[in-house]
């Protein structure tokens, strides 16, 4: 599995080597110690990614971190809280919390965008599932994990019943996105098609952000990831059901509890991540090990996360960014169109191949619904993936008639749509990069007008301008609970 | 996957072709539909196990259970309520008690053994985690699962909540220990080397115990297995660490949390755990999918529960045997002992291969500590598998001179042992069938004696007699919450 070495072997040999405490992250690649055999060493035995991941947490100063990183968290944190706020009065939260709240907690953290208070760890659970249940949430593209549902959600959560100044909060933001981001990196390849990766890699994400302000020791830090390992989980078979946004909410509150119990000394592998029968090999053999602590601290995964124009699954975006390009360049009308011809990156109908959907929730998993809502209305936000608008009979038939062929040589990123019309002529339209991706990312001026219309309705426009002012400048605030309490409509 | 056919396919056919609802279960084997063709049709998109088992969770009848499975459910009990107050102090149960506490809920159910209520879905996972601490509850010999933390951890807490009565709470019991069981047959050939099965199988015992006795529908149960099997998580890398406790409560809370979601109406997948990418393919490749109903309600898996005379690995317990057997017959003293060579079913290594244990948690899965403890003590109790007893420099002694080797042809529960006497003699003895095994099982009067130590100390004498008895009658108790309210030490 390590014979591999690489830059990562050579990293990790350097921080057993070190004498006394890794103060700061390694970011030199000593070829030389690679060379000199230190190789032979990295038997199964001897990498320690998981102690390494939580030294990382634990010693990382805040002036390590570069401010770009924390400009990107609070980014995903306007992101997120939109998002939060948008999906709070879904039927799935609203069903979670009438069957969990006679077992909650004291009155300890807000429910986003619901008002009342909740314990930390309901809090952590549904707002969550609030921020995924449109999945309308943050990206890591390579991965497909959506890095601020669990890191967020507890980290707002405890700001609550802890005093967390904005920049501890942003710096706990971006070292939690890192670890559950370096994870995925190591086993999506052979993962992501079977398991959710934010309710599996997410949890260390959780687990870590809360581990670094509780002030985690380097071995309860590394108890807390090992904690987090045992409870990853959630299965891709749950795609279109409530059950989606409830994996998400989950890694965000069981990292919170695997945080919590590490405080108390409760025990774990110390090397859950790296083990034989430990997380990476058991949920996704043949991980890359070495890919999670490469360059730790020499670059921050949090620069990769991006944010979705669309509210539904990614690997649909360039399709609909080609369709709404159609159909504004033609004029296009349902009645005019005959057949439409998607080309896409084979991920893209693994993942949102539902051919007919049966409710709003399955129509994000659909690329047909997609396109069709696209080329119909010129739009997909929430408003066209409602149970209505996959029932609409007009929408419904333009579904009908999009085919989608895979194409192994495209980006995850890139379509090309070919649309027959009636009267004969054939148009075509090729994204090169979705809207939302790394390479076309979406402004700040996006992403205000995302939350804009995510908030609209949940809160007063004056609250609006308030809560999204303060999520700016998350930065400046001696108390982030501040958000979390502004993010609830007026009594 | 299931093209093997078989009498499972039948009863799956012959469910699928029936008219109306499915009112008892199905026992004959239809030969003339497995032959005409009603195999083609069990592609996987036919196979129907998830909403199987969920029918007959809901539709089963007390009159279709027979008084046997009732009567090895009272047996269960005994066993569980007496590891529940064994384990209820052990320091991983402090330590979550502490770490968890902030966040509880409402007074609802009793924490067994030491006292004060708590929520229910939090009692399910204390309670779990005191009756498995001490690795010392049940097993289902075939897969290693534990059955009754899952099932009576959230039954139990669930009677202080609502009126159970003894034969509710009996009927229940049997169902959901079956629906894990019967799960965990598919899938612990390729599963158990990596996952705890109680931890992944043991969640939907736990949801459809609860769903049973709160009455959910056909529909809200095929849910709640759905809800289950998305959280079925628990790796084996955590042996001898307090995450194996907490993997363990974990499934009776999360099944808890299945079942209340479910019957508010959260949807999940309706065949979470057959579809391709469900909760059986992708935790245990190739399981065998067929074996899950096959004979349903026709014979019951708890018929097969065993209950350990020893307090470590199951897998040890014939070495066990075979070394008290020798130290009785030839009064062996520590100083006699030469070499000690176990000659074992290969899984014994696998699982208790713990070569130099450093904790009393640690050595439970050492079978080279075992063999030790029963040489110096003539016992494998809890007092054997302290962290003192591993450190004892005698028991460290014999331990080094244990060897041992595998050997495909025995029985899980069968073991060779061999000892050199320093003196020259050779000793040797062969168990076929270790005590507490499904062919040699623990007399009512054994489970009985093991209550009584494990309780002691724990409760009063007085309320040990009143307990026990009870436990002995749960068939007549009208309210089953009076075990939980009996078992904790008088204020």
């Amino acid at each position: 599995m390590y014979k591999g070495g690489g830059p990562a072997v050579a990293v990790l040999c350097a921080q057993r080597d070190a004498k006394g405490p890794h103060r700061a992250p390694a970011r030199r690649i000593d070829e030389s110690a690679r060379r000199s055999g230190c190789e032979a060493a990295l038997t199964d035995s001897g990498v320690e990614v998981t102690r390494t991941l939580a030294r990382f947490v634990v010693e990382c100063r805040p002036e390590d971190i570069p401010d770009v990183a924390r400009c990107e968290a609070t980014r995903s944190l306007v992101n997120w809280m939109g998002c939060a706020l948008g999906g709070a009065h879904h039927e799935a939260i609203s069903r979670a919390l009438e069957a969990l709240t006679p077992f909650a907690g004291p009155p300890q953290a807000t429910i986003i965008g619901r008002g009342g208070r909740t314990d930390c760890l309901h809090a952590a659970l549904l707002n969550g599932m609030s921020a995924h249940v449109l999945d309308y949430d943050d990206t890591h593209l390579r991965t497909l994990l959506h890095p601020s549902v669990p890191v967020a959600s507890t980290l707002l959560a405890l700001a609550e019943r802890q005093l967390i100044s904005g920049r501890a909060f942003l710096d706990a933001f971006v070292l939690g996105v890192d670890v559950e981001c370096r994870i995925a990196n190591a086993i999506y390849a052979s993962h992501n098609v079977n398991w959710y990766i934010t309710g599996t890699a997410g949890v260390f994400g959780s687990a870590a952000a809360a581990g670094r302000v509780l002030g985690l020791d380097e071995r309860r830090m590394t108890s807390a990831l090992g904690i987090a390992a045992t409870q990853a989980a959630g299965l891709r078979e749950m795609a279109g059901t409530m059950c989606k946004s409830f994996v998400h909410g989950r890694a965000a509150r069981n990292g919170m509890v695997a945080a919590f119990l590490a405080e108390r000394g409760f025990t774990s592998s110390e090397r859950a991540i790296e083990a034989p029968r430990g997380f990476a090999q058991v949920l996704a053999p043949g991980s890359k090990l070495e890919e999670i602590a490469a360059e730790l601290g020499g670059r921050y995964e949090i620069m990769l996360n991006t944010y979705k124009p669309y509210a539904c699954g990614v690997v649909c975006h360039p399709v609909i960014d080609a369709c709404v390009r159609l159909r504004e360049a033609h004029r296009l009308q349902p009645s005019m169109i005959g057949v439409v011809a998607l080309r896409v990156h084979p991920l893209a109908l693994k993942l949102t191949g539902i051919r007919e959907p049966r409710t709003g929730l399955e129509s994000k998993w659909s690329i047909y619904h997609s396109a069709a809502v696209a080329i119909c209305d010129g739009a997909a936000g929430e408003q066209e993936y409602t149970d209505e608008r996959v029932r609409d009979p007009v929408v419904a038939e333009v579904r009908g008639k999009v085919s989608a062929d895979e194409d192994a040589s495209l980006r995850e990123d890139e379509a090309h749509v070919t649309v027959a019309l009636v009267d004969g002529r054939a148009l075509e339209e090729h994204v090169a990069h979705a809207t939302g991706s790394a390479a076309n990312p979406l402004s700040d001026q996006g992403l205000e007008t995302k939350f804009r219309q995510l908030a609209e309705g949940v809160l007063s426009q004056a609250r609006i301008d308030v809560l999204l002012g303060k999520c700016w400048r998350v930065d400046e605030l001696p108390d982030v609970g501040e958000l979390a309490r502004l993010a609830v409509p007026p009594i």
